[in-house]
C-alpha cells in the first residue's frame, strides 16, 4: 500500500465496496440454482443492508456501492446508481453477449465509478458483482483467456446440483464453440462470452489504477474481471489485493494466471464483494503496524540486535 | 463459535491476548539472533503499546494481559501478573529444562489466569509468547511429540543467520538426547525440553476449554503449546481456533498434527500473539453475519431456489 499511496502511513478509513449488478441472458440455459429475478431482489437488498457483503462493509466500516450496468428489471431506487447499458446480456451458448461498443461503455462505466468514488474522497475500494449466472460466464472468460478446458474451471455457483453443474460444463464449451473468442483481446472475450457486471469490474480495476488507490479483489468473478483488466494493461496488476480464496475451483487458475495469492482462506463462496471488507479490516492492521509498532530504537532494543533481525517484522511491514 | 458458546448469536467483545514471558536457559547456546535481555525489554514494551501485538490488540479493540513466569529479571510492572516461577528455565541442551513440578506449575498458571480472565468477563482469548529461545524449545518439543528430526522443524525464528540455524539444530539435537523426553507424555516433554512460557501457554488452552471459552492459536510457539494441550486432553482441540500460518517451517508439521488449518496467510513471523487480533476481526465478522445477514425468506428469495442453495452461505457461517 505505501508503495501505491506513496507515503509509508496512510488513510484509509474512507472506503468502500462497489457492486456491479446485472443480468446474464445465458440463465436461459439452466446453469444457475437461483432464478434470474434473484439478482433485482439481491440488488434491492443491498441497500437494506441485509446482504452478506452489505453486513461485512458496515462491520468493517466500508460503504457499499450498487451500481446497475444491466439488470432485468426497472430499479428507482435513488441509492443504487443507475448506469444500465441493457436489460441482461444475449445468452452466450447462442450468440456474444454484448457488442464490442458495450463492452467498451461497461469498462467506461467502471472507470467512471470508480474516479467519481475517489473524488468523493475513498481511497480503498473493493470490487463485487451481482448477476445470477455470471460464474458461468467468467468459467468462460477464463477459459478463453487460459486456454483450459471448462471442467477445469468451472464450480457449482451457488449451489448447482451434479445434473446441473455438467449442463453448466456444456453451456460453456457451446459458448466457446460458437464465439470463438479471440485468446489475444481480452475486450473481445468480454464481449462474447462476458456479461456487464465483469467488463464493468475490469473498468473498476483499471480505474483504481488510474487513481493510483489500492483495489482489493474479491471470489472467483471478481479476480476474473481482474485479470481482464492485467490483460488490457499489466500495470494494473500492481495496485490489486487478492482477498480471500474462494471455494470456486477456478480462482486458484485465476490468481495464478493473475500472479497473486491470497491472504485470507475461509472457503467462502457467497460472492457480492464479500471477502473486501474483511481484508479491508487487514488493511487496516498493516496501517497500524505502520503507524504505532514502536521501531527497535524506541522499544530499546540495541544496535547488535537490529543488524540481525532488522528484517523480523518485514513481513507484516510488508503489505 | 456457536457450538462452544450453545448459541447461535454470542458477545465476543471482551476479549484478550494472553502474553506469557519468560526466559530459556538454552540461549547460552547462541541459538537466537537476540540477547536474552530482549526478553525483559519486550515484556514492558508490552504495557507501553508499542510491540506488535499491542498495536493489533488496541486495532480490534482486545486487551493484553502480560504474565511473567519466568522473565530473567526483577519485574515491579504494576500492569504484569507476577507469577514467576523462576528465573529462567535451564539450559536444555545440557540437562532438563525444570522440574516435572515446575512444569505441573507452569500449567496450572496457565489454567488460572484464563479462569480469572474469564471470571472478569473475558469472551474470548488468544494465547501468545514473549521469550528469547523459545522457537528453539518448541522446535525441540514439537520433535519430540512427532519423532521428526530437527531439521525438518526448526526455523530461522527472528533472523537467525544460517550459521547460527545449523547450531540450532544441533542443541535442539543434544536437548533429545540428553533428556531422551517420553514421547507419550507432554508434560514430562515439557518439563524436559520446553519453558514455562509454552507450559503455562498448553495451560491457557487447556483452561479455556474447562470455561468453554474459544482461544485463538498465534504463530509456531503457540500452536505447539496447543499441540502439548490436545496431546494432555484431546477435547481441548474444539475450543481452538488457528488464525495465520506462521513462516516457521515447524508450524505446518504442528498444524497438521493437531488437525487445524489457519484461516489468515500473512507469511508473520512475529510471534508475541499477533495473530490473535487480526483472527478476532474475523470472528468478529462471523458474529455480525450470524447477527445480521438476512435469511432467504428476509431476502424476499422464493422456498424454490432455497431447496438448492441452503448451503451456498454454510462456509462463512461455518465459522
Amino acid at each position: 500500500m505505501s508503495v501505491i499511496c506513496g507515503k509509508l502511513q496512510h488513510d484509509i478509513s474512507k472506503r468502500c465496496v462497489i457492486v456491479f449488478a446485472s443480468d446474464n441472458g445465458v440463465v436461459e440455459e439452466g446453469v444457475s440454482a437461483a432464478p434470474q429475478a434473484v439478482t433485482y431482489v439481491q440488488t434491492l437488498n443491498f441497500t437494506k443492508g441485509i446482504t452478506g457483503v452489505a453486513v461485512l462493509a458496515k462491520q468493517f466500516h466500508a460503504d457499499l456501492l450498487v451500481v446497475d450496468v444491466g439488470v432485468n428489471a426497472d430499479i428507482a431506487d435513488a441509492s443504487i446508481q443507475h448506469r444500465k447499458i441493457r436489460k441482461g446480456t444475449w445468452n452466450i451458448a447462442k450468440q456474444f453477449a454484448m457488442t464490442r461498443d458495450e463492452a467498451m461503455q461497461a469498462i467506461l462505466i467502471g472507470i467512471e465509478t470508480v474516479t467519481d468514488a475517489v473524488k468523493k474522497g475513498y481511497k480503498l475500494i473493493g470490487v463485487g458483482e451481482m448477476g445470477i449466472g455470471n460464474t458461468t460466464t467468467s468459467a468462460a472468460i477464463l477459459c478463453a483467456l487460459t486456454g483450459l478446458p471448462p471442467v477445469q474451471i468451472a464450480g457449482k455457483g451457488a449451489g448447482l446440483t451434479e445434473k446441473n453443474y455438467q449442463r453448466k460444463i456444456q453451456v460453456i464449451h457451446a459458448a466457446l464453440a460458437c464465439n470463438n473468442p479471440d485468446p489475444t483481446d481480452p475486450i473481445d472475450i468480454l464481449a462474447k462470452v462476458g456479461g456487464f457486471d465483469i467488463a464493468a469490474m475490469a473498468g473498476a480495476y483499471i480505474g483504481a489504477a488510474k487513481c493510483r488507490i489500492p483495489v482489493v479483489i474479491d471470489g472467483f468473478i471478481s479476480i476474473v474481471a481482474a485479470l481482464c483488466a492485467a490483460r488490457i494493461n499489466p500495470l494494473v496488476k500492481d495496485f490489486m489485493f487478492a482477498s480471500h480464496a474462494s471455494f470456486e475451483q477456478g480462482y486458484k487458475v485465476a490468481a495464478e494466471a493473475l500472479g497473486v495469492a491470497p491472504y485470507l482462506h475461509f472457503g467462502m463462496r457467497l460472492g457480492e464483494g464479500s471477502g473486501c471488507p474483511l481484508m479491508f479490516a487487514m488493511m487496516d492492521a498493516a496501517c497500524a503496524i505502520m503507524q504505532d509498532m514502536g521501531t527497535f530504537e524506541q522499544g530499546s532494543i540495541g544496535e547488535e540486535y537490529l543488524e540481525e533481525v532488522r528484517d523480523a517484522d518485514f513481513h507484516i511491514r510488508g503489505m
